[in-house]
């Protein structure tokens, strides 16, 4: 039998109290070159942060974008048997073999991006448990799916982008998101996958219902993502960990797999600086958990689709980011007085 | 010699006035494929309006990417003179140079984007006159700088990235926005390539200047551009009525070309309709022509460089918004019940 990987919650809370920082040199080297090339300095905005981001924590002067990895994360949930989604669990089987027959749009999307894509069903896709009645996953389930993220994250890697699959999984981001930085389900919850205002009345009250369940737990913040998250989300937690761990940068999507990673911000001030989120959804929890993150998301394109898509579509920013800092003369081979 | 195109004004001020309409048939069949996708009903948010657009103006019932067109028009403005830029005029030649010999943002972001790059250098370079002091074009520069960015566009090109360069044009463009639009130099000029306070002080001053010499004649959007534009400013307007003769929909880049092709706008309601604002400019005019063309940008990264980089930057995303339309399986090819 395989060895676990985390043997506790405390084991899996020690790798995430002391996170490895960037690499200082390597910030220095693309900031020096980028001040060379030739345009006014700062003009190419955002892009100019981006290179510095992944050479950041890629480790590397001349950064990279030869490996992008775009992982789904799919589970299932017995919140839904409260009533939470407007599509029945039956539908997350049947979308995950729709990615697998290339037909969801994070295959074209994927494909787009030059990112090579792998889906990941969590637990045979079994559901939680309910997590109004009790903890989502036990201890040992939830570092089991944790682990299971953290080895999907190949560490030859340059760029990962985190997605997920799920019904009813923006229900369990929203009561994770209220664990963590406050609010109730009135706060986080949004329509979802297309929920109606009863559907949003019954995940309302869900939410509701499982923050005062398992109130005395939940300052703890891994607790938290036991008791009121789910497998898929445990997972891009652990993915997200391990790309620390490897020198790997992260593109977030949307509102679960941002929330599926707040616990590493909760547990430290910079436990997400690797992770960008590359798109704000439509979601309306979404914003106010950048928010909470202090991020700005790079793309506002009203998606609201998971699946890794927001993420996938940043892709090419990145390429076109790092191919200036790569490509372009400096004012000296231009024979230009910068 | 060759025929001139627009013999006067008129003539071409006729062709402003009659813009070709989209094809209504073409956004009928996308959106009743794109309904029918793997997906719940929006969810990919401005994706779906971008594929619905292409195919508007393309008229394309399935709209494709294969011949992306990407023309930096580039022009000396006699304006310089009163001290309005941070960059000698001379950097405008040595610039196109650093685009012929593959070293500008631009090239990099063209080759990023699949497009074809094309650097046009109008009237070899030589400086509009001053608009302080007369009109910056007589009605035939004018007029034939309009026809060369016209003939500049392919007629089987399927989407035309507009840029520009040009030392002093963000002060040409900002008095032209006030021409058209209303206000000041103080509402229209920003700090352009990183001017300082005493260099931004002489652009309002210019601006202003410009205005009230030429406010006579300001009430026609073309005459306007006539007396406050440019070559590469002349050049792109004459490229958006080409596009839209050729069913070629365009992405506008920054502040320079958005007010290059603003008279269309001016001119008619729906002169502008088969453009879209590709990113938002730091040049902070840019955000007040937005609004007033009505226009929510596809990207807000903070880059201020022209050259048509947030054009070229945008093209991946109408790849993306393409593949997922063109990509994706329908509900029933998967077998789940929408």
């Amino acid at each position: 039998m395989q060895q676990h990987l985390f043997s506790d919650l405390n084991s899996l809370r020690a790798l995430c109290l002391s996170p490895l920082p960037p690499s200082a040199n390597a910030v220095h080297h693309i900031t020096e070159r980028e001040g060379a090339l030739t345009k006014p300095p700062g003009s190419l905005g955002r892009l100019e942060e981006l290179t510095a981001w992944l050479g950041s924590w890629q480790h590397r002067a001349t950064p990279r974008l030869n490996h992008v990895q775009c992982i789904v994360f799919a589970g299932n949930h017995g919140v839904t048997e409260r009533g939470v989604s407007a599509w029945p669990a039956a539908v997350t089987t049947l979308m995950v073999k729709n990615f697998r027959e290339g037909g969801a749009a994070i295959n074209q999307l994927a494909l787009n991006a030059g990112a090579e894509l792998s889906v990941i069903a969590l637990e045979g896709l079994r559901p939680t448990h309910d997590f109004t009645l009790r903890p989502a996953m036990t201890e040992r389930g939830f570092l089991d799916a944790v682990a299971e993220g953290f080895r999907a994250v190949r560490p030859d890697t340059d760029l990962l982008c985190l997605g997920e699959l799920g019904i009813g999984n923006t229900t369990v981001a929203a009561a994770l998101a209220a664990a963590l930085f406050g609010g109730t389900g009135a706060d986080w919850a949004g329509p979802g996958a297309g929920s109606d205002e009863a559907g949003m009345a019954r995940k309302r009250a869900a939410i509701d219902s499982g923050l005062k369940r398992h109130q005395a737990f939940l300052s703890d913040p891994l607790t938290a993502a036991q008791c009121l998250g789910g497998y898929e989300l445990a997972a891009m937690l652990g993915a997200a960990l391990a790309a620390r761990q490897h020198h790997v940068p992260v593109l977030l999507d949307g509102f679960v797999s941002t929330a599926a990673v707040a616990p590493l911000h909760a547990l430290h001030d910079e436990g997400l600086a690797h992770c960008q989120i590359a798109h704000c959804s439509a979601e309306p929890g979404h914003k106010r958990l950048a928010q909470a993150l202090g991020q700005n998301p790079l793309l506002d394109l009203g998606l609201r689709l998971g699946e890794g898509s927001g993420a996938a579509l940043a892709v090419p920013l990145l390429r076109a980011a790092l191919a200036c800092h790569l490509g372009m003369h400096t004012f000296a081979e231009a024979g230009i007085a910068a």
